[in-house]
C-alpha cells in the first residue's frame, strides 16, 4: 500500500510531533513524511526537528484549522489553539515544510513525491494532445510556481518535426489531438533526452487513435528507453476521457508515473509540491 | 449522463458563446450550462445574454489563459487573446457566472448545482462523524464564503441529546466515530426538518459501526422522512474510507446528494458554488 506507518497522535501528553519527525526521518522504510496537524504545542522543537529531517526526507502537512471556523471547529474537536495561521506558515517554510490545502492534496503529493526523482532544475516542459488541456496544465503551473521554460531554437525545431503544421511548438507543445503512439514516443522521448529539460508534464485527451492504455505503454516504453541512457526527470501525467483513462492512470502510477484523470491540476499540485520540497532542501537553485 | 449537449465552438467565425447562452437557456434539457472559454470576443453580447439566462438557469465557466503561461498558451493555440483576467473575473461577476478554477471543479459543479435545490438562506451546517474532518471541512466553508450558522440553544441541545457527551456540538455538530446508524438518522433528520438549517454538509469517516454503504442508507432514508414533511435542502457529502465509500457516494449521487470520496474539500466547492449561483441570481438575500 506504501504506508509505513499511521500513528495517531491524540491529545500528544507524551509523544508529540518533533518526536515522530525525528523517528521516522531515521526510519529506513518511510521516505515522506505526511502529517495532519491541528496545533503546535513546542514551535521551537518542531522547527529544529522538521529542519534537520526535511533536508533529506520530504515533510507534507495539512494545517487544519487554518480559518477562522476551522479554528473554532478545532478548539472544539481537541482543545487545539489553532492560533494565528501565518505563524504556521512561517514555521512551516523555516522548517522546509510542504504546506497543502486539504486532505486529497496531503494524499496526493505524499504517495506522488515519494514515486519521482528529484529535478535537476527550474524548466519544466509540457507535452500534450489537446491544446485547451495545455492551456489549463499552464495555468495551474502559473498558479503553482513552476517555471515554463523557454525552448531554445534547436530543441523547438526538433520538437517541430514530430508534429503535424497545425501543432504548436514552443511550450506547451501541443502534439494536436489526431496523432498516433509514435509521435508520444518521439516527443516525450526527445523531452527525457535533452539535458535542458528538468521535467515533464504529459496532457493526454481521449483519442482512438492512441487509446488510453496505448498511450500509458508508450510513455512507459519512451520513460525506459530515454532512461537506458539518461538519468530519471520528474513526469506527471493528466488525463481526460472515458473511464478507460483511469486503468491507463493506474499503470502508469505503477511506472513511477503520478497521473490523474479527469483533473487539469492534480498533475501539476504534486510536481509543484516537489519543487517546493526541492527548493527549500536546497536540491535545486531557485530562479526566483 | 445528464448530459443535454455538447458544443465545440472552434474558432467562432459565426456562432458564438452568447448565441449558445441564449439557446440553451431556452432548451427546458438544460438545467446548468458548463463553459470552457478561452475568449470572449464580443464582451457586451456576453454580458447581455448570460446575465439574462443566468437568473433562471445556473451558468459555470472556466475560463483558460488566466494566468501569465496559460495566456501565452492559449494564444499559441487559438489565437486567443486572453486579456487581462481582472476583466473577465469582473465581467463574470456581472453576468451571474460561476466562475472555477480549474476542469474537475467545472465537471463537478455543473453536475452538483443541477442536482440540488436552491438554498433558502446562508445557513449552513455540518453533522459530521469525525471530529478532525469537520475542522477541514469548516476551512473548506471559509474558503469558500460558505457561513456556519450559530446554533441556538434550543437546537444545540436538541442535537445533544442524540450525541455522546465527548462529541461536540456548535457547528460542525461531531456526533463522533463510534456511533450506529440510528445517530446519523436522527441528527440528519433533525437538521433538515429544522427551519433554521438552509444546507448541510455531511462528514464520513469508515467505521465498522456504520459501515459506507449503511451511512448512504441511512442519509437516503432520513432524507425521504424529513422531505415527507418540509421542503428539500440542498445537502452534500464528504466520505473518507476505504474503497466501499465509492460505492456508497455513488447511491447517494443517485437520490441527489453530491457525495465525493477521499475529500475534504469538493463537496464544499459544489455547495460553494450552488450558493455563489443563487446569491448572484437573487434568489437568497446575502448576508455579507
Amino acid at each position: 500500500m506504501g504506508v509505513s506507518a499511521i500513528v495517531g497522535v491524540g491529545n500528544k501528553c507524551d509523544v508529540d510531533e518533533d518526536d515522530l519527525i525525528e523517528f521516522f526521518g531515521q526510519d529506513p522504510n518511510t521516505k515522506v513524511i505526511a502529517m495532519h496537524v491541528e496545533d503546535i504545542k513546542d514551535g521551537v522543537a518542531f522547527v529544529k526537528a522538521a529542519q534537520k529531517i526535511s533536508r533529506q526526507k520530504p515533510i507534507v502537512a495539512l494545517k487544519a484549522g487554518a480559518t477562522a471556523l476551522g479554528e473554532r471547529a478545532a478548539f472544539s474537536h481537541t482543545g487545539a489553539l489553532a492560533g494565528d495561521d501565518r505563524i504556521y506558515s512561517a514555521a512551516f517554510a523555516r522548517a522546509g515544510i510542504v504546506r497543502v490545502s486539504n486532505l486529497e492534496e496531503l494524499l496526493d503529493c505524499a504517495r506522488s513525491i515519494s514515486k519521482m526523482p528529484v529535478p535537476k532544475g527550474e524548466n519544466v516542459l509540457i507535452v500534450t494532445g489537446a491544446g485547451g488541456l495545455g492551456v489549463l496544465l499552464a495555468d495551474a503551473c502559473s498558479r503553482h510556481q513552476l517555471q515554463l521554460m523557454t525552448l531554445e531554437k534547436d530543441l523547438d525545431e526538433a520538437f517541430k518535426k514530430f508534429i503535424p503544421p497545425f501543432g504548436a511548438t514552443g511550450n506547451p507543445v501541443d502534439i494536436t489531438g489526431g496523432e498516433p503512439p509514435v509521435t508520444y514516443e518521439a516527443t516525450i522521448r526527445l523531452a527525457l533526452e535533452d539535458d535542458r529539460v528538468d521535467a515533464l508534464i504529459l496532457g493526454y485527451w481521449h483519442t482512438l487513435v492512441t487509446p488510453p492504455m496505448v498511450f500509458a505503454e508508450t510513455v512507459i516504453k519512451a520513460k525506459k528507453a530515454a532512461e537506458a541512457a539518461k538519468a530519471p526527470k520528474p513526469i506527471v501525467a493528466a488525463l481526460s476521457g472515458d473511464v478507460e483513462v483511469e486503468r491507463a492512470a493506474s499503470v502508469l502510477e505503477e511506472h513511477g508515473i503520478p497521473a490523474f484523470p479527469y483533473s487539469s491540476e492534480k498533475a501539476v499540485v504534486v510536481l509543484g509540491a516537489l519543487y517546493r520540497w526541492a527548493r527549500m532542501a536546497g536540491r535545486i537553485k531557485s530562479h526566483r
